[in-house]
């Protein structure tokens, strides 16, 4: 039976780090600070803010969740990201998406200042990724920086393995693809439109799956070796209302040496990225100063 | 014997385009406004320069090469950059490089303007091409703008293909793996870390190949079929003072479906990429004003 690679021993070491952090940055007076700027009462994204909100009060962090209508106009919408992100006392901003429909066209990644970007998504942060940058320089985004975070723990050494990731989104499949890349893995990107599938993802060393179809990936894609490791991003509701993700993890969970569970792995893990990344930001700029 | 996938034909059609384009401009009263900036006399670049500038001239664009001293200070080339980028009747702008010594350390693409980017480093332009654009909206690198116009005019639709780039730079690998991508290809990106390549170019349908390496690429690479399409992107000189790709031409002309030859193939095609984001980013800045 393969490992089951779950998030919360990791989330135990994680947590522990960063609480370190913050009382050696408490030390100096500073006290990392994030601003969440949630737009409406969405139920899930009320849960979510609150979630991350406790966490960071749990590491040593500030948070404030900076509550909008959900009526709220473009223009003082606008004017209220754009103080947070001159206001000094502020290390860590991000918009908890979805917007309501009247905002959705505008992207918040790209105004939110690239140094308070904690979700990864500035077109300058994901520069860095394209540099080859895994997180030492810029921000990185939440999800990736959570399965690299995973495989690390599970002590999965990258260079020269055929990492297969399915899925090509702007937030999990296109950078989880270059963060590979650049730390020496063979990357192939597949999609909806790609042939032979299965001929290429029993050939991985790797299968990440980020598609959100649930139970797509099972024994079929796998090799008969037992040593393929399979980090699932999905969180679907199965038609019973379970959570399931986009592997089908009874079907192959005698088929491969190691798979991420769904819930309890890669999802649980954005939030610590998330808490990473504010720590990073908040030092790179008390150093600039 | 493979189709030889040569530029000058290509260049024929697309200068014919460029030509219209501007023409069409002009009748509006606007004329495509070009400015180079060449630091030093480092002769291939003198050359380059001389050639972009006879190209845009040719087409119906005005070029300008902006010619500063070798040991120009970096206070004096960043204020010159500046200049150019605030100036409105400035519609494209680059800086050739390499740069000398005591400048290198300056990434040039991020201070250009993004709308008057035509080289396509900016990283905006850079995300476009990850939120999934293929030069619609941005402009995008040369290089890989100049594959994709050779692959569209020898009629190869890309989507479903297996594409195998070989070579991870920021300048080409990376930016053409994403923009395959975004064509629906299913991409694998090769370097020198990766490891039983062969077995992964051998399933290739395209191959492009962006290292550097003499005639790197044999026959030994490749399958049984010849039906593969070759993109050499490498220039190189072997030890008899020849110029060379990063595939063995000789050695596999017989034995895949279509190649680019070097020279006459990718190396001609950037210059015809870079009157193309001319007259984008043109007729962008027009359409905004």
């Amino acid at each position: 039976m393969a490992i089951s690679l779950k998030a919360a021993p990791i989330a135990e070491v994680i947590t522990e780090e960063l609480r370190h952090e913050c009382s050696h940055l408490a030390e100096r007076g500073i006290i990392p600070n994030l601003k969440v700027i949630l737009v409406g009462e969405h139920p899930p994204s009320v849960i979510y803010t609150r979630n991350k909100k406790k966490f960071m009060e749990n590491i040593g962090a500030k948070c404030e969740i900076i509550k909008l209508e959900e009526n709220i106009s473009e223009a003082e919408f606008l004017s209220e990201l754009e103080m947070q992100c001159n206001d000094n006392e502020v290390n860590g901003l991000f918009v908890q998406l979805p917007l309501p429909n009247h905002l959705s066209h505008i992207d918040v990644g790209q105004l939110v200042s690239p140094e308070k970007d904690v979700d990864g998504f500035h077109a300058e942060n994901l520069y860095g990724i394209l540099s080859g940058d895994c997180g030492s320089k810029y921000l990185i985004p939440c999800t990736p920086r959570g399965i690299l975070t995973m495989l690390d723990h599970a002590n999965v050494d990258l260079s020269g393995k055929n990492v297969v990731v399915i899925g090509r989104s702007l937030i999990v499949g296109k950078p989880m693809a270059l963060l590979l890349t650049n730390k020496n893995a063979t990357v192939t990107i597949c999609h909806s439109r790609t042939k032979n599938i299965k001929e290429i993802t029993s050939k991985a060393d790797v299968i990440i799956v980020a598609i959100g179809k649930e139970r797509y990936l099972n024994r079929s894609f796998l090799n008969s070796n037992k040593n393929q490791i399979l980090i699932d991003v999905g969180i679907n509701h199965d038609t019973n209302g379970k959570i399931c993700g986009d592997i089908d993890y009874e079907d192959v969970v005698n088929e491969c040496h190691l798979i991420t569970p769904v819930p309890g792995g890669v999802g649980k893990m954005t939030i610590l990225s998330l808490g990473q990344n504010l720590i990073a930001a908040t030092k790179r700029q008390c150093e600039e100063k």
